[in-house]
């Protein structure tokens, strides 16, 4: 299997909500990128984090194995972190074919909100 | 009528929200993909399930008659079921042209949340 | 202005909420096919209905003026009504090109819920 | 870089809901379009509205520095601005490629609600 999908990705929209983080991990407001990597082989993952004021952060960098999603918080990233409360774009770009969907959980009330979409891809 | 639509699709984001199961069916949390085979033709359908850290589960199989909706909770997958609280990604092949879209119901709050958006086609 | 987008669509998901009917109109459970006519036509558009255990219905006509956007609500549909608490799909052509995107408002708790995503084009 | 994306897109559902406006910004109803300018080259951005039963509104014009983003909230737009409760379309022409998502934040109940998805482009 050579992968499915595309090598690289935009996610426009990007914003992680201010939180008082006392929620379990999984219902505190938080943005992923969803990657699948269908392939036989490994996945290296740059992503590249666009401003509305700054110059972009990153390329940060993961590993995705054979055969395998990586559901990636925006909140996970270090060195530095994506500040909340804060406009931002990302570009995913990846050297074997992966999909990529974008997903934000909204918890700044006591009820949850959700959106999803997939990324647009642009090789 | 050939058909419309493509004949393979990812929906790169799955999860299954941890639930006490006692709400009724239609407003539990569930993940679906909606899949409508509007061609003259049977449709024999197979999905596949990848994980963060194992090997993929499935296929799994199921037949869409002719010129009809397909709408597959992913909480009704057997032999094995996804686990809830477990991300994972999927790939569903079709043998006639289909179009797949998804979507998540989360019932982990007293309200509800929805996300919904049209698989990416790979064919 | 010859138009833009494509002329024909699938939306696969389709669920219009049961519901006491009680809420404001703008408020009260829907789905919505919204379609923009950006041409200098007149554009006659068909909708088609898809069922998982039925025969389709339709097609249900609607002519979108030039330069205007239809909001086209699915529980507006009659002749027969899609009934409430049951998986649908749809089919949308006209005979300008459209841009058709899909939207559901879920009030069946106290607070409301949204969905949406452009359709998948196919022609 | 030349940009990624595309020159024009199509965001067809648009509808600013009717709010008392007490809330804080960030959490007050609106629409936004997430405008990605990932090139080395200012991005001039045209945003036209079209209505159900009116001539198109706009152009509105945005500038972008190269690699930003821009939230653009539609809430946000004079001269004139768009009406609350009102249903529209949206085109966005810009002369280098950029990527678009759009998104609602609905807070008419006392909970939020959420939905996204990226535009459709026609170039």
């Amino acid at each position: 299997m050579e992968g499915l999908g595309r090598k690289r990705w935009v996610i426009a929209e990007g914003y992680l909500p201010e939180d008082d983080r006392r929620l379990p991990r999984p219902l505190a407001s938080h943005e992923a990128a969803c990657i699948l990597n269908a392939s036989d082989r490994e996945a290296r993952v740059r992503i590249r984090i666009y401003f509305a004021d700054r110059e972009p952060a990153g390329p940060y960098e993961r590993i995705i194995p054979p055969r395998r999603t990586l559901h990636l918080r925006f909140d996970d990233l270090q060195d530095p972190p994506i500040p909340r409360g804060t406009d931002y774009s990302s570009v995913i770009e990846s050297d074997v074919p992966v999909v990529v969907q974008h997903t934000r959980l909204d918890a700044r009330r006591s009820e949850l909100a959700l959106l999803s979409t997939v990324a647009f891809p642009v090789d």
